[in-house]
């Protein structure tokens, strides 16, 4: 298992057909491109500079919407998965 | 639905003619360009170093004002959202 | 009405000659170009870091110098307004 | 009469000769330029992040040195003003 | 031994193959690379601007995915260590 | 004389030789270039973000080793004083 | 003597061979280079944005390493010694 660190979130990426049961197709042509996915980790939480640690808002098995260019890939058995900052995920999809 | 994270606000873009019913016309030669819509949904709000949480300006159904180029594109049921950085919205049109 | 967010200023453009009332000369060979305006619209201030919200400094009918080149531009009824930070402003003119 | 807002601070350049009363000569190929002023006019102070308003080290009358190419000039009768931030004023002259 | 200072962390690589026991295959092709390797000495944390140091989240024998160009190379008897940030660790793998 | 603001220092420069009666040669032609200079005023400190102003580490009379592209050139009665931010100051040389 | 100021170290340079005592050798093709050298002096610390004064973790005979492109060179009776950030100092080898 990947346990992320700080903020960080591993993503199941959705792959192929943009278009996803919650009806939300993400556009290819579009300004700043997203990408949904599955939240499979979450990392304990950033510290901020008054020594506090933020739990993330993100929890195991959210569909989120990031940007398509954060992130660092990482595969494991023919799956892609994704490494991404909390920052970098711009909803949850309900 | 879309729930966007942190100070995000999902804006549902006023396309088409520029002139709304407040009798504002957003100019499209000026510099920096600005773009109307209403807010659809808004984040929980941002998490300042002390670990405090702050609420929103903005709240669902506002008319805003907001930078031409910010935010990330989302396409849903042949409609264009845009989810932005509450500092991307320059004001409230009431 | 335009209400500004958070440091934001609506300013009514000084437009034609910029020799004022208050006697001040705005030069349009020099350095960085300053432009004067009227405030009619004021925002409800920044939040700092420790989540106290700063008033601002201007108020509504203020008359102000700002860096030419800073803000938004927004048209309505004709007219030219500029939506700025508070912190493009240099000076009140008494 | 012009009052600068926070930090800023409106000086009258000492134009032409560099040679103050003084006895100190600025010169004009040196490293990073230098220029003489007197100060006309401060504003209230820079708000920390603490919420606390920091009152400036300069005041009206005082002969500064302040950076050639900082601030933004304005024009009153003839004369040339400038309002820069009190961090590009670098010293007082005595 | 290399005793690393503040939020860093000696990594011993995991050189050639990429597929590890954990069953995790880090792609050269993709985005931006990770790399694994094993944690040999962590710092004692880094020092907030309130003046608390921060303990590390990783520990000595930890498995971690860290960006592949961050760092600092170190030979020690034939083998290649890497001086990193903790914030260039992407997580532990378990 | 000239009073430094802030953190800014005024410096005597060493000119010439750059053999000081302390030993210490300083290199014309490694690295970054250090100068040599005696300290001939302070500024009575930068203000923190909590609003406390803290004092400078080096006082008048010291000798002090500083980044050779550093600071402002002032010249008064045919001398060059230099005046500099402490930060640029890297050493005092007993 | 040299008295470094703040977080600064001053460091005799480890010149000619890099494999040192502790057998660990630098590698001059990789990546960022490193360089070892022994600590002669330490500053008293930088501050705080809280005006809190932190001490160094280096002392004074400990043996570094340091990223080989940081700090300032000074030269003295012939022996190359080095001014730098105790944020560019690595780690310590024992």
């Amino acid at each position: 298992m990947i346990k992320p660190l700080g903020d960080r979130v591993v993503i199941e990426v959705v792959a192929g057909d943009m278009k996803t049961a919650s009806g939300i197709v993400l556009p290819d042509s579009a300004k700043e491109k997203p990408q949904e996915g599955k939240v499979l980790a979450v990392g304990t939480g950033k510290v901020l500079d008054n020594g506090q640690r933020v739990a993330l808002d993100v929890k195991v098995g959210d569909k989120v919407i990031f940007s398509k260019y954060a992130g660092t890939e990482v595969k494991a058995q023919g799956q892609d998965y994704l490494i991404v900052s909390e920052r970098d995920i711009l909803a949850i999809v309900e």
